[in-house]
């Protein structure tokens, strides 16, 4: 889910970050601990706050924090609470500043019919026309979240039955989600008409589960069944599980950033394993751009399948030059301009023995603002790098994701200002070179961009944005949705 | 305000415990800091939460918390969030279990026309069935108080200005409040048609301050210039204050039992000062029910007035034979049976000097459950009381309050089940004697009950409810209102 | 106990405030609860901090903590913990700042014969110069207490056996205290050689129990024995008690200021009900200081007792003119200087319909700094007191204490600085009269004070310190005395 | 530093761990600030707790909390305390149960000269035995830390300066360390005698630095000086560095663990790269057990390096086929008996598409007790392995370590109730080889193990202790040392 303020992107991030993680389970008897379990394996999708409602015998238990999954449901008083057979889960991104206990979720509302629990990963993009319309009309508005668009729009349907007027409220709806939601006796799970984000099937014992990636899935041990198909509803109850289809058909435009970025390397998205995938596109980026060098050096981690590739195909030597600190605690303050003038390094430091008197091919995922980059490149030089070349495993990033993904706003994304030539002065390479995006759909979709009917969404990459930007043209996004000011 | 669902009644307290305290302030630039020490001077009015909204240049800012006035608001950080020129706050009473942070007020919620906060002492005696309308009509609670009720009627009301609005919402309420909100430019303050709850118009400086009683108008210098008159409807805006009359004129009937223990001593309450009341309820009391004794002991704090009267009229010695221990904390705990019979003496001692070997009059203004006055006939006992006579400032309490109070459900109100005889026998006592109700209106409204058209609501002590109970009679309140189980 | 550095005494309070409260009970199954309800009857003697430490076969277990009782042992965790038939407990006055757990008692250090814990009533007026000499011999200090010096002195004590050790200590110590001690089989209570502080013994089934006040033991249904002797130090074990002397007979001397203001009203302390002795120096100062007036109004809560002795003696109307209210909360904050200047009443209130038009002889027990009583007094005028005569029930407070009372340096004390015409214009009254020292003597010893041997310690009102100040002589008590800064 | 009393090392984790790592700064404006980024850069030598003491101008400043350093010292409120130009800091080990603030370092002491912080990696293995002496001779110990021993021998000391008293302390002492210490003009470091433990110096523009590890030199962007010596005692002071050299001099016996698992990759650990000397000991093993295999897996993140260098030197094909999650939060909960049977994988996924059909070596850093190895070689199975075999880049552990590092009881060691072939069996594999103690000694040394007069402290490995651990000889370590129980 998306609020539809953007919170302002953390000015030394220069990684764009998902939306969300969903998972629900339906039918076991530990309902909520998997929850806790699948969340804790969709961490990588969100670490700013974690929720789950779980349904018991007519009363939904809740427990929703600002934290991570591990330190949030490690209490035996808080998973104790959490009874019942059927469970929603959602972990959300970290933001600096606005975030507020009321806008964590699974959102919970009761209706005349009952009550319902949802969580949401992507963003509606005609959300804010329709809270306005929905509050105009007497709606009460708790979060400042888009997700609660589809609660009001279920509230005021004229339909009766919940599956009908979740169906009713999703035609009004535009946007790239996934959604899962419970009411007392069903779990459903939907996915938007183009499938841009990710929602995936499995079983655990006789129990059904849905989980953003199929990481989620092992790490409680079930079988991954199938991805939930773009436009469909499923709908999970007592009787089993079936299958609704409230869209008309459209192409198939899967996130191609969840290869790129996003997705945990163990989690198999649209069929293929992400590892293999990144490996895929670090070999393509090789044959697009080589260069002599001593030895590849990824920007860990998220670089590294891809610079394996790149070593595998180019023929180099693969090297660890780089050792990433994974115990990052809350948010570490840079205490003086002093300190944080001398490039403190808190994530990464140099294997200066991997490092000294080589040249080097840096691989990373992507630039974004390109303060990441400067820092790691200054860092090579350091350690006596003799050349420093870095190497993009995707196309450059010039458009801001408007589908779910916390991406800058477009003017501070390096590639919509600078060409390439002009980012590798700036960060301070010797050569620079990223993939082209026929490479990156080589890598991933087999075949070159068919750009009557592209296999992916691309928008960042291309521009391209295969949903309607209703809020955008309106132009009308207050720049603070709420009048109310509370602290956590 | 009071929850649809009645939280059990601890057991251990004897004693009804009001609703709510409510404070606002218009056009003071000390706002928020005003309204705390308010809240702080209400205290006695509600000791389980307390919540401050401001107005400040297109934002409203809250802070809402569990615990005391004193703790909530005594730190620079909160104060100093808190700005603007207007404010309402709010106190609150204190329950065990289900109290949730969702339920504290005021509460807060944004129209197409902006922001609303409001806060709420009384009862709506029809807002389960409003409550349940309104769902069936698409709107979504936040919480489980009757004061959203008001907020969603407000919502979807077809009128447009706020004021008219608020009208609109007034007109479909029944029940006994008061009620303080403020919008970007306006507070509003109401009671109820009969001016069941209180509430009193201050001014301090140029700003408008309103407040349940007059001793939150002292604490901060504020001038009181008079009650708000029931039924009516003040308006505060930058032109200064209006009034409005929302309902057809009804006879006034407010809330005895505000004197006889409820409102603080020092507050001036709908003309007369409730210490004065107190001690000519015991003047009456003493020519009532005289009896041969050595000393008059009151039961601290609440009993004192009455039985500095009881004293002075029958020319009995006063004496302070037991002492109160005002250190409460949390919620001590009697930690094991063997200790919880030993009669511990966590609020209570006698001054033995004071007791032993004399015939006591022991004052208390009234009786609930049985179990303190119990316990304190025993201490009498014990520091070697020759005789205790009970003596009771009001009398017995024999029907619940459905307007606002906190009392027992009728069954364990000790006069609705035994006689004053029984009840004498039951607390151990030598003689008991209550005030008569005409004895009750003597002091206070100063002639005997008018029959047919009492000056009082006295419904705890009569059985004459002047309110329809709607929700009462429908009789399906829903032992749980909220589906959802949420710990703060 | 003291620490050796006074922390500020708060501006606003105008008070002394007692050193601590101490409790302990051997041989009863519920040790700890019961001395978790003892200390909350303690509660008026320190409010900043409180602890108990238990043993049980083998282990000391302890819970200290700041705030108040029923907030710091209300949890049933916290009591489940604290098993074992034998407790000692401590409350501890409230201070601004400094304040450190380390320092929170009841001590505990573990010797070679094993454990000991120790709470500690007053002051070591030798404990810095002692302290300097053990950590010039090697002994490592934990807080800044001079109850600690006890520890250790015990710790490096030639002699063997725990008692042998305990008077080894307590023969090199000078100060007013009283102290309560506990081993793996031994409890320990003892007090100076003069009886400054109080010590009380009583016995609650087969078990014994010491305690500040009786008040501590009217709380859990112990009865009372009798004081513990100046000098005497009663050792507690399976055997039974016994007494020892360690030192060399003195005249009792015991601090007047606890029937003046420190030991709770219903509390029997050397012989005589506190509230009892209030009200003959209420009379005592009526007869010494008469006036005529129309009302006597105590400043609740502590000039009660005297102001109805006054009225009595008087045959003057005895009125609560003053409301107080006892929620406190943590420290409330004046927010502003314009707030803080309109004379904000956080405490006390006037029932204005008992002052107005009226000659008020205002009661209070004391006069320390003489802002509060400039307050009360402004506060009375502005209720409309015709007249406004202050009676104070003690005489004027001219010297610091060192005896284990927090009190402001000498040039703080309103009385060191001015007479009483002085005082009476500085505080804005009609008349002002103070108690004469012998009337206090004769309402509370039944005679005047006899100048070769004074019957009580009156350092604060006399000068006449009756135990050698030898750190105030030596003159080199640092300011700071740690050199460690840690926050809580 | 370590416990006398050992923790129960946590079932679930077949890792060993790291005692501690220490860090200083003497001469620096920002001298907290670099302490908090050097302790950030040593996190992985402790998590469970942090601290600094920082000195400045008379006062030492401290701050001492369970938890990450990144949380710990994230707060302005926190690093704005801790003023000055010098500090030492300290990080721990996470252990379950028994950890209390007052274990936490840096420990402080006040002497008759002044304070003195101190923080310790290592442990003294007459610690307990020292101890029990200075009891006896009347110290009291506020931790069971063996740390506080130098303290209070320091205290007792006969000799006049700092400097010569802790030489005259050191002198006692036998065990496996390294110290930080810092009084008021000087900060010291040293090494026991056989350079067990790893401490480095380190300049930042004119101030001096000492840590356990380079990697906290590079993230301030300080240069590395050189390491301290075996028994050697740095003193830095306003007049610079000098070395004082307490003891006889002996033959270095740095820890080869550190090697093999301890120190992070990044770090020159005694004149060695750590990631390029685990490469080394992956072509070792790979020359010492060769094993034809399809692709080469590392466990993570430990194994990597070792991985690499056994695919490069096999000419085997290396594939990240296990992700990590590494969001792990305070502890999460496997919460029923079902769950945990089914081997959740809270740490570790199979990349399935890396695995499926392939014969693996899979490369792992060591094997405590067996129960990780397992579930990770169940995973791979799960993940359809054809083949796999095990390779440990160490020879097995077959005994505790008391020299600083947190090993089970030498019975919960696999290797010591097993043989190589009994092990292979234990954990499912198709084959199983350990480095040989000579490998590893190549791969470190450059030469086999001279037996006579071996390079490193291998004790785990080899049974051979070099220093003598005399409180185990004594047998007499209490199970519980402290006789008081404090919750945290």
């Amino acid at each position: 889910m998306a609020g539809f303020v953007r919170p302002a992107h953390p000015e030394g991030d220069s990684r764009p970050r998902d939306g969300c993680g969903v998972f629900a389970v339906f039918g076991h008897v530990d309902a909520s601990a998997h929850t806790a379990l699948g969340l804790h394996a969709l961490q990588h999708r969100g670490q700013e706050s974690a929720g789950i409602v779980s349904y018991d015998n007519g009363h939904f238990n809740t427990h929703r924090s600002l934290g991570l999954v591990g330190d949030i449901f490690s209490s035996p008083n808080v998973m104790d609470r959490l009874t019942g057979n059927a469970a929603v889960g959602h972990v959300r991104y970290s933001t600096t500043g606005g975030t507020v206990l009321r806008n964590v979720q699974p959102l919970f509302a009761e209706f005349s019919f009952g009550g319902l629990a949802i969580a949401h990963n992507g963003n509606f993009t005609n959300g804010y026309s329709l809270r306005r319309e929905l509050v105009k009309r007497g709606s009460i508005f708790q979060s400042t979240t888009d997700t609660e668009v589809l609660i009001h729009l279920m509230a005021t349907s004229s339909y009766h039955a919940v599956e009908d007027r979740m169906i009713d409220a999703l035609r009004q709806i535009e946007g790239a989600y996934s959604i899962v939601a419970m009411t007392n006796d069903t779990v459903f799970g939907v996915r938007d008409p183009l499938g841009v984000r990710p929602l995936v099937i499995g079983v655990l014992d006789d129990s059904a589960v849905l989980a953003s990636e199929t990481c989620a899935l092992d790490i409680i041990g079930a079988e991954f069944v199938r991805d939930v198909r773009p436009g469909e509803l499923v709908v999970i109850d007592a009787e089993g599980l079936h299958s609704v289809s409230p869209f008309p058909a459209a192409r198939h435009r899967f996130c191609v950033f969840e290869y790129i970025y996003f997705a945990r390397p163990d989690s198999v998205v649209e069929g293929a394993g992400v590892y293999e995938i990144r490996k895929r596109i670090g070999a393509e980026l090789a044959r697009e751009a080589p260069v002599a060098a001593d030895v590849v050096v990824p920007v860990p981690d998220s670089g590294t399948p891809a610079a394996m590739g790149y070593a595998s195909e180019a023929q180099i030597a693969f090297d660890l030059g780089i050792t990433r600190n994974h115990y990052i605690g809350r948010t570490f303050i840079e205490p003086t301009d002093q300190i944080r003038h001398l490039g403190v390094r808190l994530k990464h430091n140099a294997n200066r023995a991997s490092i000294a008197g080589r040249r080097i091919v840096l691989v990373d995922d992507s630039i974004v603002r390109g303060t990441t980059s400067t820092k790691i490149v200054e860092m090579m030089r350091e350690a006596g790098a003799a050349e420093v070349h870095m190497r993009i495993a995707s196309p450059p990033i010039a458009d801001s994701c408007y589908y779910g993904v916390d991406t800058p706003e477009k003017e501070k994304l390096l590639a919509s200002r600078l060409n390439v030539e002009e980012i590798a002065t700036a960060i301070g390479v010797d050569s620079l070179a990223y993939l082209s995006i026929d490479g990156l759909y080589r890598a991933t979709a087999g075949a070159n961009r068919n750009d009557e009917a592209p296999q992916f969404c691309d928008a960042c990459l291309s521009g391209d944005y295969p949903i309607r930007l209703i809020d955008q043209e309106d132009g009308d996004i207050p720049t603070q949705l709420s009048l109310l000011m509370e602290q956590v």
